[in-house]
């Protein structure tokens, strides 16, 4: 039996900034029925480069202010974060926590054939192992290449997405997954490589022309809203299927820049967008 | 006569993060006799993408910090903070406290002949307009294009100064000072330039290369070293000629990435970077 004020209730989700957008979208997608409330903590963005504590701090802020606005389970939709914060968040909540970064793992596990899998992501996450230690837990014989490519970030809230200049950044930064160091371009090492990252998505078209039809992308985005979709399920927690899909979307900070460049990260222009201001 | 216990003080200087090294290069060079207190807001940037009352709280804990550090002067080594803050702690502090626009915006109307002055600077501080009203200010004639060029900070950051990518985003952004929109590759429409972010002077050579030889490149950096010498000079500030120059560097996280990507920017490798918890 449902209890239905649950069910009703709506997805949290956060993210240091915009990138998250990229996840809501997939949720949205796929979970047309399930309203969610956005948190992006743009006052203190990039989580990317602070420390574990710092990053913990925040993620618990944010959870306490979700929770507060009755979200019936969270999605740490910030690599950093869940690198950081997940494993803390989960044993200190009393509902539901998932992160990006295991449904992207044990998608690439899935996908790979040869058992060579590539990682992209900001340096913290892979200073953070997060990537690497969650695929060698379900495979424990993959061969994982862990680079960091700080400025698809960037890039992607430029909207530079298929220019030359994301061109010769993504080469340069590919060029790791290649025989022989990138001295034999398109012959890469790998045949699956992980957007570790919420904004790659954006970046996806340049990287896979790049990787070649031998490399399959696996976008933690998608996989991470699979992920959600199963376990709504397995709680009795989804929504009904006569309810439509809405958002509330707050910003701790410059609300104008968070609706005018999340527009592209969502998809859609996104719908009003109100400043939050942490306590 | 001078009053020692002041004169034998340190300079203060803050900024966001890493940028404001580049000052302390300039003013170190110029004034090797000073001693500097620098600190690193690396728990909070960018502050490019904060709001004006955000960054002007952030910019008062860092100056009540320097005066608690007895510092006798303070350079606001963070083009945003400049634009949003210097005017605020000008009249709330009582020792003198400089930024980095006024001094560039100075420099380019000196150097430049033909009052045609381009501006790059990131987001929030083309959007201040600051650039553009202190030039405007000095020189009401003055014809003035500003130009935000977001990717300039990463690729500072990246090291990535004189690479191919390096070129290719230097192109795009500054097509917009060559004549017919671009169109028009060698052909400036202005013939000065000022580097309006202190990451800038790291890709100085590229731009300039771009800009070719017909065009003055003013770097706030030293324009505001050159203030800040006048400054100590008239005030009576000035460290006595046998004190020899130290650096004492703090981040407000990450004090081992501030280190890292800091030594490209102060020219040298940072002496030990401590840790500055704020309250």
């Amino acid at each position: 039996m449902k209890n239905n004020d649950r069910n009703n209730s709506p997805i949290g989700i956060f993210d240091s900034g915009i990138g998250g957008l990229t996840v809501l979208k997939e949720v949205s997608a796929l979970l047309p029925n399930e309203k969610a409330v956005y948190i992006g903590d743009t006052a203190r963005v990039p989580y990317g480069i602070k420390s574990k504590e710092t990053v913990l701090s925040y993620s618990r802020e944010l959870c306490a202010t979700l929770i507060e606005k009755n979200v019936k389970l969270i999605i740490v939709a910030c690599n950093t974060a869940s690198a950081y914060a997940l494993h803390e968040l989960q044993s200190e909540l009393s509902i539901p926590v998932t992160g990006v970064i295991e449904p992207g793992a044990s998608r690439a596990v899935e996908t790979s054939k040869s058992g060579k899998i590539g990682v992209i992501a900001t340096e913290a996450t892979i200073k953070s192992k997060a990537y690497s230690e969650a695929i060698k837990s379900l495979s424990p014989d993959a061969e994982i290449i862990e680079i960091a490519c700080p400025l698809f970030v960037p890039l992607a809230e430029e909207g530079w997405i298929d220019n030359d200049v994301a061109e010769a950044t993504a080469k340069k930064y590919l060029s790791a997954f290649m025989a022989d160091n990138g001295t034999t371009p398109g012959k890469p090492t790998i045949d699956t490589l992980v957007l570790g990252c919420t904004h790659y998505p954006l970046l996806k078209d340049t990287i896979s022309n790049i990787m070649g039809s031998n490399v399959s992308i696996v976008d933690s985005a998608s996989a991470t809203a699979d992920y959600v979709s199963a376990l709504l399920n397995e709680q009795n927690l989804s929504a009904p299927g006569d309810q439509k899909g809405s958002y509330d979307f707050y910003a701790t900070d410059s609300t104008e820049r968070f609706s005018r460049v999340g527009g592209n990260f969502f998809g859609e222009k996104l719908s009003k967008v109100e400043l939050l201001k942490l306590k």
